[in-house]
């Protein structure tokens, strides 16, 4: 149709569409910035370590008592028997509960229900204790000097504990990257516009791709700034990218990126930047674009489809590795399970394909049942549990086929499927 | 040892200690509250929904365009084909956008590859389009009225969006429960003493457990308050955990759950409310308590053991529960895998046993590693990427044997393990 501005290059797989994206970026001279700040331990969880975290001293720093008992030296205890117990007079012995610094001559502990103390002020035991016996030795938890955290890495609260344990109490953490959300679209209106004065009106658009995006990104550690709809006109859609660039390490730019007469996105890109990729050969989420903006500082662009299963697709795909190379942390780790597909999945085999599927537990058999592939469906995603890839050249699988389905973070853990 | 203060009750099995202290804090009075307040879609990601959301309208609430291309009524189509294409005049079709709305007349949309539009303002095709090919109906996605989420339901990014798409603005969630975390102990120092003057001090011991339950509860969606460290006077204590109660949904008291001679919490709440269970069959945590604060409202508490260890398997097998409960909501649900275990298990048989394993991969075969006991090695937890529970009544697995393992929040994926 004569309407087409923009030829779409030939879609590429997934991943060379990711390699020619960070080179592009990188051929713009852009580089993960990754700026360090220092996090008091009670706000570090979530955050992403800017560097190794050593041990600043060893723990436990002293030999402390495991158990609740008496501290002894172990040369005191050799001849101890059930026959002919051995009597620890006064000074020679102290009460410790349990984590107790052990005292200076002591080497070993006594469990209390071993001992019988006497009212002359000695205890009795009836077994030897050997050296280090039910003690805590130095550095047995960290030693001074030890690596704790790698760079990289999502801290949880656990970590935290441990680094404070070791002496810390602070952490250098990546600061979080800023990702730009710009919804595009004469149609599109804000969330709750229905329920002002005028309405969404004769074909609005609930501009729900905004608020997913924005919340996906803040799930992966970044900071967000939703910015205004912006109207299907080139000048608009240029001063508004060029002012969400401002600041921000990824801009989202939504809809506009398919090939339909209001479609600006590539364009825009190509005025203000470079365009890497327009189209990849994947489903859902085939027309994203992937380019890089050359301001002052070049900053990386993905232009979003505007189906929301594609949204949420492209998002996983493409702007979530590029947030980890932003923190220099790792992608959200992918939960697999293998179950049984319920019904048959064909493919049209020339593009990676993502089926979402809910998992149900049919005879104590965990079931695949592939939800249908329509991009706008938003309850569908919401209601999926997985989703079942199946890689270009594939044709598909039989029903029956044993699959293994990637889980979504929030979906219901397979052990609890089959409930809905 | 005569300096015990509380005789322990018997430890009884974990399930029945929870009931108990269910039963506990009802015969106390004590309900979930769950207050409800409603917060915009942008901030209800996380937060637990407070009652079914249904959908407010239809979505999409018209006909659209499911491609782009011209939309036509169908019975203007059905006699075209290759050899006898039929053409449209002007007025009787028009170019529409994926996501448009279908314009008055128009039943079908003709993918704009199918059509040619000729130079005098008509269009031809060459096959015909049924009712509602390429057309998304009304409701395609939710339908007015339709339950959209059930109460209960943790809100991620994709159910925000799908409940603006449906007309909802905001959310009715529960109000944050309140968590309290109470460190006791003379020899509790708070995190980061070390580096002030006067430092940690012989003996001293970090208050790491704070840090990581106040960070557990946050993630399971509460609000923390932690408070100072109490030393172990039952007179202070009992005041600390009359103030800690107030405003708060739990509270959480650490270590002085044992009953070594300084371990005051059971008695201090014996006298402020009522304790369910001193002691439960399992390892770490054993020395747990369980009861609720008899103040103007009743407040559940847990004594938590101050091995870290210990403290963490606590607050999972007890406070994330009751959490839930708080909330209306599900705990975590569990990730199971299935590994080889690397080394033999063996277990005493009379408590539950959670032992902390690192998953590598051998060969090809996924196996975990028991990563030993002892509950004071919080590197270990740290390091650990799952639990292998041994119940009670069972002995252990040996070495080679299948097993089923629990893997840990933050943990590395089944299928990124054995790097490290």
């Amino acid at each position: 149709m004569s309407t087409a501005r923009f030829a779409p290059t030939p879609a590429g797989p997934v991943g060379e569409a990711h390699r020619t994206w960070l080179a592009c970026c990188a051929e713009a001279g852009w580089a993960p910035r990754r700026p360090v700040e220092r996090v008091p331990l009670d706000a570090a969880a979530g955050r992403t370590t800017a560097a190794d975290v050593h041990a600043l001293w060893s723990s436990p720093a002293q030999e402390r008592a495991a158990m609740d008992g008496v501290a002894v030296r172990s040369a005191d205890t050799v001849d101890a028997s059930q026959d002919r117990p051995v009597r620890l007079p006064p000074g020679s012995w102290d009460v410790v509960d349990t984590g107790d610094p052990l005292p200076a001559g002591r080497d070993a502990v006594i469990m209390r229900e071993h001992v019988r103390r006497v009212p002359d002020g000695t205890v009795e035991i009836v077994a030897p204790a050997p050296p280090g016996r039910h003690v805590r030795p130095i550095g047995e938890d960290v030693v001074a000097g030890e690596r704790l955290l790698p760079a990289g890495h999502r801290v949880r609260p656990v970590d935290a504990a441990m680094v404070a344990a070791a002496g810390h109490r602070d952490l250098p953490v990546v600061r979080r990257p800023v990702v730009a959300v710009l919804p595009t679209g004469d149609e599109i209106r804000p969330v709750g516009s229905a329920l002002e004065p005028g309405g969404l009106g004769p074909g609005g658009i609930v501009d729900t791709n905004s608020l997913m995006l924005a919340g996906m990104a803040q799930e992966a550690g970044c900071a967000t700034r939703v910015l205004p709809v912006v109207p299907d006109d080139p000048a608009l859609l240029a001063t508004a990218v060029g002012a969400a660039a401002d600041g921000a390490d990824l801009v989202l730019v939504i809809a506009g990126s398919s090939a339909g007469r209001d479609d600006h996105t590539a364009g825009v890109l190509a005025t203000l930047g470079k365009v890497a990729v327009h189209g990849v050969a994947m489903r859902p989420g085939h027309p994203v674009v992937l380019g890089v903006l050359e301001d002052t500082v070049p900053v990386p662009v993905v232009g979003v489809p505007g189906y929301p299963v594609s949204a949420a697709h492209v998002f996983d795909t493409f702007a979530a590795p590029m947030i980890a190379a932003l923190t220099g942390g790792a992608p959200r780790p992918v939960d697999r399970v293998t179950a049984v597909l319920g019904t048959a999945v064909d493919s049209p085999g020339h593009v990676e394909e993502s089926v979402l599927v809910r998992l149900e537990d049919r005879d104590g058999t965990l079931t695949a049942v592939p939800s249908g592939r329509g991009a706008g469906a938003l309850s569908r995603l919401a209601r999926a549990d997985g989703v079942l890839r199946v890689p270009a050249g594939a044709t598909g699988h039989p029903a029956g086929a044993t699959v293994t389905v990637e889980r979504l973070p929030g979906a219901p853990a397979a052990d609890r499927v089959g409930t809905g």
